[in-house]
């Protein structure tokens, strides 16, 4: 049976991420595609459109065999580390390979680029770590660094899928994997675009923007399969809302009211002295939107403000997240369907971490993040809503899921 | 020129502070009658229903002459320091007399009990302490403390304006105040009523929960001053809501939730272990007012869950708490008339501590605390009315009053 290994986040799941599954099966000719997914929170510090589980069964529904959960405190992280681990739970699922989406579209480009970097790695990071204090942008620094190093035209490292990929190349290098390497070429839409790019295909960004700003799916129907369609339309009809930042302004601008500097200090990715800047324009602003616009600077992008709003929000400190180990210590089950279940049989004891259908808070400090995650995610949600995801967190396996989308 | 202080909340003014405030004037010949108040949070650990400004402007309208704050660190405590904040500003204003109302009504017998106490000061706190280390509310250990020392026939120490009362009269024998005191019987409604005991009189309690359950304040006309009906009108034009633990629920809930039982016990009034119940109710409970049910014991007043809760959501921790001096270190003015602000020209060259016109964070750790309490209990307001009501807090000078009721 050869399983192949796909990291995503679905937010939501589009035509783009189907051609992806379909290629990846095709390309490396997998019998069964295991998609490790971040949870309630995103690479990019957002809250998920819908919650994990709808977006786990969206991913069985449409080509997926078994969905597991990246826990929260590799996903919601910098590429570097949410790259790690993501390859550390593909390959302790026993995958043969694994396949991600790029804008390069070119497996060997990725490889020159991985090579220059291991043999030149502690000049590498200099060159990056200097370039982030000189106040540039963490994608800019690493496509600079390539390029000092004489490998500039290999791979373009400031195109978020190739930095994305090229993390995950050097974490199976670096883990020594074993695991194949493949790339499916992005279709057509830029990840950053913010209107559809044609009738079928629009990048995750476009859609939960159109889907914020209509509170309804129709606007987005033709971009994704009619399986994304159905779910997002009943989860706003369970839960009335999509969720996204504006949702948990109130909360966040509360902590920052709240807490004092040295409280926020200690959150993860709090540094610089910017826990001053925050506070003064929590303060100052009225919505996310023209908070993160009194933050934003050159020198921090987007994303990382967005990210460190979301340690914030959950109350992650430094100390948590330098308790937990470098690789997950355990692979909590989201969805499968037939084959998913019976590739997992086969491959449980081999697993050298505990595989888990269930919630169980014994499974150490990483769970509880992902707890209060889940915690937090359902704050906003009327009470019926909250009761049903918090039940299905913590009281109920995994979703068995029927006949997949061919 | 005579002075009266009285230490008050006017959560909101009511018939019986009016008499309480014509009493006061009657008995002591009072040219000036000072008020110290709780600002946003009260001493039953309840945000106030309207702003201590609208509160301060009702007070001046219904016959006092000058309303000063008591700051937070003082408002929101047990009776002891409640009452020796509230004493230490009346001396510090060159008050002659101070008078509050009281079940009593007789102020021989706080004489007296007060007497007592200080004859067997460490003996009384003995018999407090073990009392409440024995489980019984602190009203019902001072009770007990007193009936040991066989003075429970000279004052009744389990009704709380008899328990405030006694603890001004202890204050200011403490800090040799030579203030005479006076008190002045409360009329009819018992404090803990909660429906109207007549056409005139109720209690601020009863009338909080009318105010509440009808949102609006025409259910209480016939208990209130005209100004007093006036003004709530006004502010629940202005706001939409009065404000009462509801409206801050989700932000508690959000922080029980969010924050380690370590950051909990951090919080000035967490003991014995109530972080690990206050966690669990909070994500169990869907209101406040469950979640209450689901925290209170025999061993723990409601009221003092609800000011542990008010800490809790201000974020004072017991560190804050230790910085301040055991007096109030500024006295900031609310609201005056003509004779409130000729009495202070008077004698604001032999007030001992700074007498704030507006705000300055310079003024210490103290005033940080007041204003994080006003930036959270503007938190759940539009965009206009926290607008307004921040202005007023940061940028402007107290409130000038016409002609009070006569």
């Amino acid at each position: 049976m050869i399983s192949t290994g796909i990291i995503v986040e679905y937010n939501p799941f589009h035509n783009g991420h189907l051609h992806h599954i379909r290629e990846a099966r095709r390309l490396t000719g997998a019998d069964c595609i295991i998609a490790v997914m971040s949870g309630y929170f995103m690479q990019r510090g957002e809250p998920a459109l819908v919650s994990k589980w709808a977006r786990a069964e969206m991913a069985v529904l449409c080509g997926a065999d078994l969905v597991v959960e990246l826990p929260y405190a590799f996903a919601v992280q910098q590429a570097e580390s949410f790259g790690s681990g993501g390859i550390a739970i593909l390959d302790a699922l026993q995958c043969r390979n694994f396949c991600f989406g790029s804008e390069s579209g070119d497996i060997e480009k990725f490889r020159r680029a991985v090579s220059v970097l291991l043999k030149n790695e502690s000049v590498f990071n200099t060159y990056v770590r200097c370039g982030m204090k000189n106040g540039i942008s963490y994608p800019q620094a690493l496509a600079n660094s390539l390029n000092k190093l004489g490998a500039g035209d290999v791979l373009d490292l400031s195109s978020p899928n190739n930095i994305l990929g090229f993390h995950y190349m050097l974490a199976a290098a670096k883990q020594n994997t074993g695991m194949e390497a493949f790339t499916v070429a992005r279709k057509s839409a830029q990840h950053h675009d913010e209107a559809f790019a044609d009738e079928t295909i629009a990048s995750a960004t476009a859609i939960r923007k159109t889907l914020m700003r209509d509170n309804d799916p129709a606007s987005i129907r033709t971009v994704v399969p009619k399986q994304s369609y159905a779910l997002l339309t009943r989860c706003l009809k369970e839960t009335g809302t999509f969720h996204h930042w504006g949702i948990y302004w109130p909360f966040l601008r509360y902590r920052l009211i709240s807490a004092s500097h040295e409280e926020l200090r200690n959150i993860y990715e709090v540094e610089e002295g910017i826990e001053y800047r925050l506070k003064k324009a929590a303060i100052a602003a009225d919505d996310f939107e023209s908070f993160m616009k009194k933050v934003k600077t050159k020198r921090y992008t987007w994303t990382r403000i967005q990210r460190m709003c979301t340690h914030i929000l959950t109350n992650t400190t430094k100390d948590e997240m330098k308790r937990h180990a470098a690789k997950p210590e355990y692979i909590r089950l989201l969805a499968m369907n037939e084959k998913g279940r019976a590739y997992l049989h086969r491959i449980k004891k081999n697993v050298p971490v505990p595989v888990v259908s269930k919630f169980s808070a014994s499974l150490g400090p990483l769970i509880e993040l992902d707890s209060r995650a889940a915690q937090i995610y359902a704050l906003p949600l009327t009470k019926n809503g909250r009761d049903n995801l918090l039940h299905r967190e913590y009281s109920r396996p995994p979703l068995m899921v029927g006949e997949p989308l061919r």
